[in-house]
C-alpha cells in the first residue's frame, strides 16, 4: 500500500531567461522561441561533452503554477469541448508536483550558459536537471493518443 | 548570474513495484519488465483518460543516487574506453537532483494502479509525476547524438 514518505527536497541547478514572460496556452510560437539556461557556473564541468548533442530535456520548476487537491480534474489546453481529463492526462502546470519537462534543441553552449529553442518554461523558472535526448530511450516508436488530443496545439 | 534559490519540496505521489530490485547498467533487458505504478488514492481521479495514452512518461526519484559535488564527469555506462563526460551529458542517476525520466508503455490501469512495460526504475522508488507521452512535443524528429552513444545500448 502506498503510503506518503518524508518531504524530498531538491536546490535548483540554474534559472531560464526568455522573452517568453508570462504563461500561455499558445504551443505553437514555442517552437522558435530562443532562449538561454545558465546554470551554476560550480557545476560546468558538469556541461562538458553535452553539445555533442542535438537536442536536451530540460526538468524545471513551473514556480508560477498553483495546485489546488480539490481539482484533479481539468479541460486541456483549456478546450471545454472535450471532456475533463484527470490532470495526470494532460500537461497542465497545475500538478502536485509541479514540473514540467521539455525537449529542446540545443544550439550552442558557452561554458555554463546553454543556448536552446523551443524552451516552453517562462522567463526565470528554475532548473531542475538536463539530460541528453537519445532517440532509442526517449521516444515511444507507435505511439497513439486520445482522439482529443490535438497534435497540431503540442 | 546565477544566485542559489530556497530549496524546492516535494511530495511523492506514488511509488514502483517492480522486480527490478537493484541497479545495473544492463539496459537491454528493462524494456520488457513489467511494474506497476501504485498512486497515492486519494489522486485516483487525477488519472482519469490517462489509459487513452499508449505511453507515459514517469518522473521519479532516484533514490538510491549519491551525488558527490567533486564527481561532475562520469565515464558513460561505466565505459572507460570513451571519455569522461560531464554528468549533464549522460544518463547517470548521481546528478545534483536525482530525478529519473523514463518513457514506458502503459498496458492498463486499474483504479489507482498502472500497469507499465520498460521502466527503469527499481522496486521502492517513489514517483514524482505523471505525464502522457505526446509524439509531437516529446520526441525530437532528426535529432543526433555524439559516435559514443552507443545507441543499442539504450
Amino acid at each position: 500500500m502506498f503510503s506518503r514518505s518524508s518531504p524530498i527536497t531538491l536546490q535548483a541547478i540554474g534559472v531560464v531567461r526568455s522573452d517568453f514572460k508570462e504563461p500561455t496556452s499558445a504551443r505553437l510560437d514555442l517552437k522558435k522561441i530562443k532562449a538561454e539556461i545558465e546554470i551554476d557556473p560550480e557545476l560546468t564541468e558538469a556541461l562538458e561533452g553535452l553539445e555533442g548533442f542535438s537536442h536536451i530535456i530540460v526538468l524545471y520548476w513551473l514556480h508560477r503554477a498553483v495546485f489546488d487537491k480539490k481539482t484533479l480534474k481539468t479541460y486541456p489546453m483549456g478546450n471545454q469541448n472535450v471532456l475533463l481529463q484527470g490532470l495526470f492526462a494532460v500537461r497542465t502546470p497545475k500538478r502536485p508536483n509541479p514540473i514540467g519537462k521539455s525537449t529542446v534543441r540545443l544550439l550552442s553552449r558557452r561554458d555554463n550558459v546553454l543556448y536552446v529553442q523551443g524552451l516552453d518554461a517562462i522567463d526565470g523558472s528554475l532548473v531542475l536537471d538536463i539530460k541528453p535526448y537519445i532517440p532509442g530511450y526517449d521516444s515511444a516508436a507507435g505511439a497513439t493518443v486520445p482522439d482529443w488530443v490535438n497534435i497540431e496545439e503540442y
